[in-house]
């Protein structure tokens, strides 16, 4: 089996075809944080993103990418976060089913906002290889298309639109900082970037506790990540077949952070923004703050992934 | 001594004359929370003004129309919260001198933003007649022109600029409710409202705990408020005699809340908007959720005055 790459091309298509759902997020920038780090911040805000994340971009596009003849069996994944709320939703505004499958230790409050949406939930053990088996099965029966959280040239490609969009409003960045979890959204970054300016670089920044990027670089091959320990609860994963040639390729290198930065990030642009963003969007400051020696000056992008967080339980 | 009300033409070159240092802050909806209140809400963002607040209009104002022949002297106010800061900072924009007096049991984050903006402050003990009193022999001292935080003709003008920029954004608002502390806000907000439609129904919001505004408008004269008790930290002080006869004239009712109310909206706004704000900013959907029997309706502007919040001391 070939598998093709996403070219700008699709991800400019999947910006023609997300456009009548998606938010046009802003780019905010803090003065006094740009002095912390001694450079040009522009903050791309996905927090305000439907269903609070970048993951809608994608499933949007895969969603509306699925040719009428098969739509009507529906879609298909397995997620325990912000991919099963997307999907569901745009499944939703696109009238077919939509099935998810989520471990069952998921937390109420996800499980509440998919079923809102009105999403099958089937429930398995939380182990990959028992998602995997369960979303198998719900496949069979029910000949829906299966939408991978990442691994997915459509996902990768409606997660370019965030970058492509940074650089609609700000053009002359020299740096995009992106999360690295399953690589769908740095994939899509790289992508989106590079078809406007080839001379754009790109960072990915990841817990050091879950730094399977930057060992899969260090590598040149795929390095799953195995027992991952971190507060960044949307960067667990391992990056995926389809998006680890096209980071291989264009990433710069991996930025990797402690735990303390994060949450130390995380707390500076609530505190100096005003915003709400998860600890998986806070690692693009953290890596500033946390390798000053990398000193890359000048514009930088930091795209701030999502604000879905408990404020019952928040780190500090 | 006459009083001469500030005018819509006031507000006019407020706006003009603040253009080049404040921000001209987003309005943001929610779906969700229209839902709930059966209503179309515009959220005016003042936690994103400079300072975190909408008090930095005002002082900007006040602070370049001191006359050049006056401005060397600096200005004075005695402020434990966001007044100071935003008097601290629009004075060292202008490069003029500034001197607060400051309860000595004020926060040490608050104590610092005001030094760190070159202000010179003095402590006095935390009662309104030692503010007074040490101002006063500040003010014999330096010869500094006195800015009180909200019983201000220009304090006024310039926070009118809030609702002249929301009903630029979304003409055709019903109503607008706007917070009630000292009444600088929402006499503003009536200003600018009214001189643009002289239809549009403007509500205050006012916790239970401090409804000195609800008092003062049920008898037609200023009714101090005694022991305030609530979380809603801005809204603690007495109308003044410039502020209470505009919303006398102009505001069609003021809405107690009690304080759960005020906590579960602020919560809601913090969850559905992923934005930051303080506890005097959600007495204005407290509102709409604590009296559904007004039944409001339509297009409602609400005012989000600020987001200085202590994030290691939040009320749930």
């Amino acid at each position: 089996m070939t598998y093709i790459f996403p070219t700008f091309a699709d991800v400019r298509n999947a910006a023609d075809r997300i456009a009548p759902f998606a938010e046009k997020t802003p780019v905010l920038i803090s003065s006094a944080i740009n002095k912390m780090v001694n450079a040009e911040l522009y903050f791309k805000c996905e927090n305000f993103q439907k269903v609070g994340a970048f993951k809608f971009r994608g499933a949007c596009n895969a969603v509306f990418s699925v040719p009428n003849n098969k739509a009507s069996k529906g879609v298909a994944t397995h997620s325990s976060g912000n991919h099963a709320a997307a999907l569901a939703l745009t499944g939703r505004l696109r009238g077919i089913p939509v099935h998810v499958v989520m471990p069952s230790n998921t937390l109420d409050v996800k499980k509440n906002a998919v079923a809102d949406y009105g999403a099958n939930i089937t429930y398995c053990e939380p182990t990959l290889s028992a998602r995997e088996s369960t979303l198998k099965t719900i496949i069979n029966e029910t000949k829906a298309i299966e939408i991978h959280s990442y691994n997915d040239e459509h996902i990768i490609a409606g997660h370019g639109t965030v970058a492509l969009e940074l650089l609609q409003n700000i053009a002359d960045l020299d740096v995009i900082i992106a999360p690295v979890g399953g690589g769908g959204l740095i994939s899509g970054t790289c992508i989106a970037a590079k078809g406007i300016n080839s001379d754009i670089t790109i960072v990915g920044a990841e817990p050091k506790g879950a730094d399977d990027a930057y060992q899969s670089l260090e590598k040149g091959e795929i390095i799953p990540q195995t027992n991952p320990r971190t507060i960044a609860d949307g960067l667990l994963t391992s990056l995926g077949e389809k998006t680890f040639p096209i980071i291989f390729k264009h990433v710069s290198k991996i930025l990797t952070v402690s735990e303390n930065e994060i949450i130390r990030a995380m707390k500076l642009i609530w505190e100096r923004m005003n915003i709400i963003i998860e600890p998986s969007s806070a690692v693009v400051l953290a890596a500033l703050l946390e390798h000053p020696d990398e000193n890359m000056g000048g514009k930088i992008g930091l795209i701030l992934s999502g604000g879905n967080v408990d404020l019952d339980n928040l780190p500090w």
